[in-house]
């Protein structure tokens, strides 16, 4: 493990208030002292202090930034380690000059993702905690920071420990029936507390997979497509979702010319709207169904809002749209009821078929309380209250969870089969080794790295 | 003046590893103790002191956030009021719902700016102090950062306040000449002083006033337009002083429809390339010259740079181009002088008459030192080092010294001719009334809202 000293903005880019370099490392201290000038020398201040004071150029004395600077001592730190934090004015020429100079002092640039990897390798926090931070930092709605908050404070963590416990414990079992096979009652005893063990975990398992798809949706957001013929209020669709609802998120993009995703919220659901952009443009969206590019945004859609008018009769275009999305998770709404009505609604019901069926005029804002009901009933049936319930809402954690259930299952067969429990044995050491990768008590250094390089930079 | 508790997000919007929250005021400490969950209570700690703990929601006791608490008591603080810094994962909905569950304790939203104005009303710093802090998070080069450093530590407020002390001595002696008019030998010494002093002060104010421009191009970046016919390599030119020049900085637009301004920078020249997204899009500017918008563009522009095929005649759109621009900063550019000659040098020459003429080819990387160092040597001449001079960069500090210059110009004028001294009394005042509105000594409230009303939020 790497512990030498790394620095990192750690604030978002962009022109604001406040910039914070961040240094972690046992030179952290020493280092920022070099370029700090104040009433203090910051090796010889106390931990948790702030200090007041300027960023010199080593090299020519020359001032390049007034600033604050923490000095924090581990182990009381994120990273365990020292840690200096420097605020300075957050101008981008600024921050980067001071960070230019730090780095200039043999300080390494940190790779995204470190500080938190440090924090975990040095067993502040764990895997599933780490994970968590990053997810409460893209959080788009309230529900999705509230599933991250339980995750980062450990609820799937000691849910997942004590899975393994009652699999060690188990296997602490199948142990004194190999090592003492004589005994008959002993198999027998074994038998029934291999199944009610194993069967425990197995049940426990599945409920944590139930809240997968909702934790991924509340998580990621739901991919949602607007579809529907030039004129039937498709951008006034858009407009209305994103007014009505507050916590809209526009993702800043990488470069200004990718595409851009808006997020609405609707019921606590992150709508996650996709091709927007084309429909504020060209409110021409129809034409593009038939060629190969829209299908292939209509396949990466979980959700299909498909709008009609409810003041016109149904087309040839209508139809075709039903065509295409028919197995997807479709509403259909008919729009403009304000309007006489020429839509035959018989027939939309019959091409709707399972799809529920909502009448609105974004006009006169009717129905869209019932749009929004329908949505949310669409992923929600249960309803969700991310306060208590311990969400999976991470796709590496869903994909173990669903091994080790295999794993388990497959223990569970071999008892009931009547196969050797050293057979079954394996089968449960391997759930537990799995259960073991999502808070990383067993995990490899690939994985750490592919997992920290998805961080953002300075975390 | 306004001493209620204020709080607002100081780090820029978007996802980073650090969001900071600043609440200044009063209540600050108070306010922020209820909220907060730690060791100890933020009203018990000492100044100065960082604080690990969580953000509870008051309402149920919910944790909303896990955070690091700054502690800063007044006046040792920027605003010389208490001051709460609370640090916080830097998600978009986290950071909000921190900042809404202190609003709901009654703590108000501050104003853009709002903070400065408030370190500026306290007396830590000096209006073009607070102006400076400004200018230093929008510099977009290491000379402009300097400029801004040097403003604000107090260089522009020092040399205005020397003139400024030197008027009031010189109407002190005025007062006297006043007050004793009987003493012929006063009004003879006076007269003598009166010009020597007046003088000194508009010399200096002159000086001053020489940095202004390049002051002006440092903070706020040299508009620049490139024109040309299609396929000259305009394109081509964008690219190359993009990637050549490291320190670019591309605006984040207000909305992400806004028209995309960039920067590079050249020799520490900041070039604000305009209607580039026009460039790179249809490389079709020659057309567009010719209508009206074309001719807005070039109007703002200070430099254009135009680009001319080496490997082509010069065809009456390029003659047409040269007309356009004849009264403009012009820079020719005769590029892909990799291409067999076709281009009539001479004519070329004709037409550029005064404006410098350089050959590249932008293919081979050939010329473009050349052509940077044209740009630079066409705005400073004199050479420019920010590092020890005064330079003063913004308008509004121009414009006051122009007038500050007219004042003392015409009080030289008076005594001169002989008109009675207090006359000329009422123009130093003036000058000296004007001078003081730069560091904000004689200023109006509707002017500071106005200033203040520019910065960022949270600043």
């Amino acid at each position: 493990m790497n512990t030498d000293t790394i620095a990192a903005i750690s604030t978002p880019m962009g022109e604001g208030a406040i910039a914070i370099i961040r240094i972690s490392g046992d030179e952290a201290i020493e280092k920022a002292n070099v370029i700090f000038k104040g009433k203090h020398h910051l090796t010889e201040v106390d931990t948790h202090t702030i200090h007041y004071g300027k960023i010199i150029d080593p090299s020519n004395g020359q001032m390049i930034e007034e600033v604050m600077v923490s000095v924090l001592k581990g182990p009381r730190t994120f990273t365990r380690e020292d840690i200096i934090e420097i605020n300075c004015h957050g101008g981008l020429v600024s921050v980067n000059r001071v960070l230019e100079t730090i780095l200039s002092l043999g300080v390494r640039l940190a790779e995204p993702g470190e500080f938190t990897k440090r924090a975990f390798l040095n067993g502040r926090i764990d895997l599933s905690q780490a994970e968590a931070v990053m997810d409460l930092i893209r959080a788009k709605t309230d529900k999705a920071m509230n599933v991250a908050i339980g995750q980062m404070e450990g609820k799937l963590s000691k849910l997942v420990s004590k899975l393994r416990q009652a699999l060690l414990e188990t296997l602490a079992h199948v142990e004194v029936n190999i090592d003492y096979p004589e005994y008959d009652d002993v198999e027998e005893m074994t038998h029934h507390l291999l199944l009610d063990r194993a069967g425990f975990v197995r049940d426990e398992i599945e409920k944590l997979l139930i809240t997968a798809k909702q934790g991924k949706i509340l998580r990621e957001g739901l991919s949602t497509v607007i579809v529907g013929r030039p004129n039937v209020g498709k951008s006034s669709l858009l407009n209305s979702l994103a007014q009505e609802n507050k916590a809209i998120v526009t993702d800043i993009p990488g470069t200004t010319r990718d595409v851009i995703e808006e997020y609405v919220n609707v019921r606590g659901v992150p709508l996650r709207l996709l091709d927007t952009a084309g429909i504020r443009e060209t409110e021409d969206v129809v034409e593009k169904i038939g060629v190969e590019r829209s299908r292939q945004v209509l396949k990466e859609a979980e959700l299909i809002l498909l709008v009609l008018n409810y003041g016109d009769s149904l087309t040839e275009d209508d139809e075709k749209l039903f065509e295409v999305v028919k197995d997807m998770n479709v509403i259909v709404m008919v729009n403009k009821m304000d309007l006489e009505q020429k839509i035959d609604m018989e027939k939309v019901k019959q091409l709707a078929g399972e799809h529920p069926v909502v009448t609105t005029s974004l006009l006169q804002e009717q129905g869209i309380d019932e749009l929004e009901n329908a949505i949310a009933s669409l992923f929600f049936t249960t309803g969700i209250d991310a306060k208590d319930a311990t969400y999976v809402s991470n796709t590496r954690h869903v994909g173990l969870l669903n091994q080790a259930k295999i794993a388990v299952e497959e223990a569970i067969n071999g008892i009931e089969s009547g196969i050797p429990v050293d057979m079954v044995q394996i089968d449960l050491t391997r759930a537990w080794e799995t259960l073991g990768e999502i808070t990383g008590d067993t995990v490899h250094e690939s994985l750490l790295d592919q997992l920290f390089s998805q961080f953002c930079l300075g975390k």
